[in-house]
């Protein structure tokens, strides 16, 4: 195991400039301790670390331009209470950190984790192409991604909902309905999680037998333009029901659809993902594919121990689960 | 929650009788049993049992003709193993089951856990077309099934390595030797495993942006068939290394290789998959991508476990872990 004294060997310098770099000593000069800190990632003190009374500290990253978790109507405050209701009574203090790019660029995730004494992190609502999932492909701390998949990194882990099963019974509930005539409304696929659902959608169509080409689906990075470019291509097409890519959209469709004349889900009908706490109050109450976030909270703390005991998970889904409500019903014969 | 009472009022017959045909006494006839275990599962009488103490019992069933386990250097042993070690401590007793495809057509699934008072089952070695497969799909009794994924229903779960990192550590590394003409040698594709990872290895080679198409995969359902047929084939297109489904194809590999004069690795490199106990005994050692069995065991328990508590976890995936030994070297200028 990596001590101070290997950290001061390696720089040539006294054990004592080590233990004041490593305790953010206002005496050391930024160069050094941001040398000490990568040396000692290098070397793995980390892992020394964790089993230090001191180190029995997590963190649930939220990076917040992407989601919200402070307030209990926000989507991701009952994943932290998850992870926190399994993590606390393991004897883990737990603190919730909001994060955004510009804190990515200044500082590693493995030096974070280090200076800040976190064994691992659950971390939420990070983009494709942010400067710390390129980190993850090489880093040390165990990390689990909430809707983020890394390949080939026994530290981290990927927890979410099975979104090829949601997609399933999304299709499966509407052809039951008589619809035929499916489309897809995605935001622009710059999320690891837009891109699986996309897929996602394509083959739950194959699967039940269902006619679809590209034209069938509509992914735009700006809402308005999903709205005013392909929810009117859609009705233009023929579609009799549409699935969502998150219950925002769901929602921004049902209110574009009144105002172009078009009731939901008499003309059409409307799916969403994710169950968010708005959703069955939105007009007419949301069908949407749930996402349990308290039990996603919870596979988050699992992953995280089993990466902290060297039990090496990679993926843990839960099961998706079909909330029905009122925004869908049998295709109208005209 | 259902009672005998309940049992015997859905039948019209005394809560004597019910109780007698659910404690396998001899003075009640088979049709009798049958409609009364029958509507015991119909009814949801498992989940009042499972809170009993006499029904904290687990097993870990075998489908004996595909995989076995008795001993040390079976595949399985380490399975269960790693099952048990989590299981018993937490207070469960674990029987391990042979059967057959002749007991599943006699019996379904929830019967059979419902009579053998199992509160729970990981599932090792059923193939796609076995008569329990097409229960899973509604069954009650919570199942963990290795290697295999149902959708929709939530009592199930599907406990694995992640076969796309596996497929991906396999290519990444012969590409890091050079090899560009890679094939892939499987059993028939009439398992859920042989179709994951028969899809996993195309994926692999695109995303390493390696050259392919249908010819650079021979899949036969018997052993001789691949040796005979696709591994001379590969041979004659110039292949350099060749990704087997499993240890076994990859030993026979090198063993036909041998016979026809064409030498592991220095003329072909080959590469299985699982680590079987076998596989550091080949000659020469076999590089494979490895499944930690102990892990799987144990993630077969905790998938198990989650389910017995409502939280419906429907994947749990293993980081891959790629063995390198000496069946793979850098490739050859000729």
């Amino acid at each position: 195991m990596t001590t101070i004294q290997d950290i001061a060997d390696k720089l040539g310098i006294s054990k004592g400039t080590v233990s004041k770099a490593l305790n953010n000593a206002p005496d050391i000069s930024e160069t050094l301790q941001k040398q000490v800190l990568e040396t000692a990632v290098e070397l793995g003190y980390t892992k020394l670390r964790r089993y230090k009374k001191s180190a029995k500290k997590l963190c649930v990253i939220v990076q917040k331009d992407n989601i919200q978790y402070e307030k209990p109507h926000h989507f991701a405050y009952d994943i932290v209470m998850g992870f926190r209701q399994m993590a606390e009574p393991a004897g883990y203090e737990v603190e919730a950190v909001p994060i955004d790019v510009s804190t990515q660029r200044k500082i590693s995730y493995d030096i974070f984790m280090l200076q800040n004494d976190y064994a691992g992190s659950f971390l939420l609502g990070l983009s494709l192409g942010e400067p710390w999932m390129k980190d993850f492909r090489t880093s040390r701390t165990p990390a689990v991604l909430y809707d983020n998949h890394i390949i080939g990194n026994p530290t981290t882990a990927y927890v979410g909902i099975d979104n090829d099963e949601g997609m399933d019974l999304a299709v499966g509930h509407l052809k039951k309905l008589g619809h035929q005539k499916i489309g897809y409304l995605s935001s622009a696929l710059g999320s690891y999680i837009m891109q699986v659902r996309h897929k996602a959608f394509f083959q739950a169509m194959h699967n039940h037998g269902l006619k679809t080409d590209p034209s069938y689906a509509g992914c735009s990075y700006y809402l308005s333009e999903c709205m005013e470019k392909h929810l009117p291509r859609f009705l233009d097409m023929g579609l009799t029901a549409i699935i969502c890519c998150q219950d925002t959209f769901a929602s921004a469709a049902i209110t574009q659809c009144q105002q172009m004349g078009v009731q939901v889900p008499r003309d059409i009908s409307i799916i969403g993902f994710d169950d968010i706490p708005m959703s069955p109050y939105t007009s007419p109450p949301l069908t949407t594919v749930r996402q349990d976030r308290i039990e996603i909270g919870k596979s988050g703390y699992y992953a995280l121990s089993s990466l902290l005991n060297g039990v090496s998970i990679g993926t843990v889904l839960l099961h998706a689960d079909l909330k029905v409500r009122e925004s869908t019903r049998a295709v109208t014969e005209k």
